[in-house]
């Protein structure tokens, strides 16, 4: 049932609709505005801005008994369901899109990674607001409680302030310790980097297969980066672009000789 | 049979190692350096920059007579063939990653969607010079042999000049028409995007289900931009960044109020 006066909310993730992270982000929203859940039927971390054309999808109506909104799942990616929830479900553009709270970081280079953030982004191409969610804690239990009064101000800041095209937002909360938040902070995205290992193992068939491993190293130093709020205890805020033009770069290439 | 004094040059794709695209660049590569061929077993348009980690992955050597280099297929997306080459296939770190060339644009927006920009912005990240090539026309059988002359001498201008960290280049190649090409443009990423529309179905079991279509819109006007080059039968480059923060927004977010 939509209110009138109130802000229509869409959330989103990629951890699947009933993963915890998800579901105090729709509590969190329906204190805030009308809410409509459309999420995947299943994990797709790791999934980047992947869309589905080469396969079909499958849109069902969610059950659940704790609100009077719509929840929605499709067999698609993070991207497809914003992409389902703007073209076939809503009857409006919404006034917001929120994705997570993810089980783990999106920090750094890991925004590029993002089932999460790429539906935030999404959102952003079509020119609605939105705000990618990341706890820094991978646990399926994790412990998102303390985050809940940090992401309810950042929501209440964006529906007030609007955000400008071209811009969504990828906050990181650190890992519930024993000390409170100190705040959020405004950030640049780290320059940090995945080493990546691979585990090579033989299946009970002889044939050798390898799972994808990493350690992830920053040796970014800056104090203005997520990776340093997000090691002293501080929420960091990310504003994220799509336009990847490395605008810097174009003077200098213009005097490179490309005649054939 | 690795040539002292050659570069060694990696090369994959997203439309699968026996594409026709892959087989033209790797063909033009061939008379540059040294070259290694990691890439996809089956078609993995539009996977964004998805990763495997809730899967194994299977490397497997691909037998093909023209060359006396070697060539690898992965079970997984472009992002894990270079993610497998530079750290369980290759000895040293290449001198160039190629991508391409793509049947389809990856102008405007698409970067973000695209495979084939996804494996060379990796390849990026990893410290590696990156190009992604694709030609503006899907078709399996896509006329490439324009494009080769530009190509080869985009690729011995990076070979040259290097690239700076940071940066990888989006190459799009006009469809071939009855005009030869008028050249290379230095482009910017044209703020373009898609206008989606579900093609809803009913299965044989009377389920519905759909398929994501849509139309290209771009109401950018600037004749900076990779759609105008397109247009007007150029070659461009967009030099690409993956520090996706929106440095240009962080002073104006400093003055928002986000004391909890």
């Amino acid at each position: 049932m939509e209110e009138k006066d109130k802000p229509l909310i869409l959330v989103t993730n990629d951890d699947g609709i009933t993963a915890k992270g998800i579901r105090t982000l729709v509590a969190i929203a329906s204190k805030l505005g009308n809410v409509v859940v459309v999420a995947p039927d299943s994990p797709q971390s790791a999934m980047g801005h992947a869309i589905t054309i080469n396969n079909t999808l499958y849109l069902k109506e969610f059950t659940q008994h704790e609100y009077d909104h719509k929840e929605y799942t499709t067999s698609g990616t993070p991207v497809d369901c914003v992409k389902m929830a703007s073209h076939e479900i809503l009857e409006r553009k919404p006034d917001l899109c929120i994705s997570g709270i993810n089980h783990g970081s999106n920090s750094a280079i890991n925004v590029i990674y993002s089932g999460t953030m790429s539906a935030a982004v999404e959102a952003g191409i079509e020119g609605i607001p939105a705000i990618g969610f990341s706890l820094c804690d991978y646990s399926a239990d994790a412990d998102f409680d303390a985050s809940a009064p940090y992401i309810e101000k950042i929501i209440k800041q964006v529906l007030e302030h609007g955000m400008p095209k071209g811009v969504v937002f990828n906050v990181n909360i650190p890992k519930v310790s024993e000390e409170p938040y100190k705040g959020i902070k405004i950030c640049r995205q780290a320059n940090a980097h995945w080493e990546e290992e691979f585990d090579k193992r033989t299946n009970p068939y002889g044939k050798d297969y390898y799972w994808l491993t990493g350690k992830f190293v920053n040796n970014d130093k800056g104090e203005d980066t997520d990776e340093w709020a997000l090691a002293h205890n501080y929420i960091s805020i990310v504003p994220t672009q799509f336009d990847l033009t490395a605008h810097h770069y174009i003077s200098t290439l213009n005097t490179w000789e490309f005649e054939v």
